[in-house]
């Protein structure tokens, strides 16, 4: 049992770090921690493909994971590019159907995978979970009603203004911030081609923000928040939303 | 009691043909009824804006509902034409915060207006009800993630073959159907001008379909199932996708 305990620790402590297994007890957390596996993959390796169907929900715990899209034509596209903590395509896994996208690590990541069947039969005798679940299926889904808007609304310079200002609201420091990936992805991932990506960069010089290799320097936070056409209310990037059951009925 | 429940009736018959409340007890559903309403709206009529607070979850009993977004600077896109029996916008509702997009009929509508408190208040005693709402935002969310696949990966002209198809497939005559909205709106939707939308229905015609006026009629399905690159499996709608719980844990 001991044995057993010291095994499953770095399990455990991965589930324990994941807001969405907040609400779930210490026995069910170490009964899901009993078939699930904290994993290494390499940069570069291919989780699944557009089309698979999910066997795990997949937790991101360290590293950076893309989900793309690509076309039977051979066109391709970075839709995401995950941070730790999160659950990836939970939709898919809930619901039993296909993948719509491809995952892929770009650096080195330890991914926690629990099994699906596990998950779901938790969700039974766990009302709690199934909320929590409810809540992180809405943040997400608001998450993907941003971005729709900025790709309807927004020019690419003003998604790439955007996603510097947040990466240095992030950072903490306010006023400058390190690129966390190369240029050719982050283009792919907002949208643009390498050059119109380093048009944007120089067109945003005149706008508050100076990038220069892969450090990030805001000069006018104001000029570029008016630039981008931030609001506040809904540009605002949300984090752990929960359903709130009112007290009394 | 009779005469409460003929008043009733009309909201009953609405909820019980809501897939989202197929789940609830008719004790649950006519506690829910007894608080909600179905109200008539006139064409063009104004739900709620993006950036209000959810006092209701808004469910499309008959008639057309688009719900857009806008920058400050005042552009505007139609990002959704919903169709009955839709919960809108439900994400929002369920965490309580303030709505992304705006919505408003385009046409005249019966919607049912569920209020919040009273949802959320039926989903601490009914898992249930939770699990069924976990099945449709996972829906919502797979049609968020095709939608930005849509943006991405496919020109004006194959979105546009994309819709013919499936709004023909929809029709069920599988030769031909009608527009079901006028081309300006129906341009806005699929992001596109209205020039642009002309241009692409002339560029289609090579491409197996003809648009005349309204009609629409599909002349060669394969080729334009080539044209937009349509992959059977990711690009099919799905209908009420549910959380498949392992009878045995």
């Amino acid at each position: 049992m001991q044995d057993n305990d010291t095994a499953l620790s770095p399990v455990v402590a991965a589930l324990t770090h994941t807001p969405l297994f907040a609400a779930v007890s210490d026995d069910a957390l170490r009964n899901l921690a009993a078939r699930s596996a904290l994993r290494h993959f390499d940069r570069d390796e291919i989780l699944f493909r557009a089309g698979d169907p999910p066997e795990y929900l997949h937790v991101l715990i360290d590293g950076t994971v893309q989900l793309s899209a690509a076309t039977p034509g051979g066109r391709e596209a970075v839709v995401e590019l995950l941070r730790p903590v999160d659950a990836f395509l939970m939709a898919a896994a809930l619901v039993s159907q296909p993948y719509l996208l491809s995952a892929r690590t770009v650096e080195p990541c330890q991914i926690l995978l629990i099994p699906l069947h596990r998950l779901l039969g938790e969700l039974k005798t766990n009302p709690e979970l199934t909320l929590t679940l409810l809540g992180s299926m809405a943040r997400q889904y608001r998450h993907l009603v941003r971005e729709i808007k900025n790709l309807r609304l927004r020019t690419a310079a003003q998604r790439l203004a955007l996603y510097l200002l947040r990466l240095v609201e992030i950072d903490g420091s306010n006023q400058a911030a390190q690129l966390p990936h190369d240029k050719k992805l982050l283009a792919d991932r907002l949208g643009m081609t390498p050059e119109s990506f380093s048009r944007a960069i120089s067109e945003l010089r005149q706008h508050g923000v100076d990038v220069r290799g892969e450090e990030v320097r805001i000069t006018d936070a104001e000029e570029l928040r008016q630039f981008c056409r931030l609001d506040q209310v809904l540009d605002i990037l949300e984090q752990d939303l929960q359903v709130l059951v009112p007290s009394t009925s």
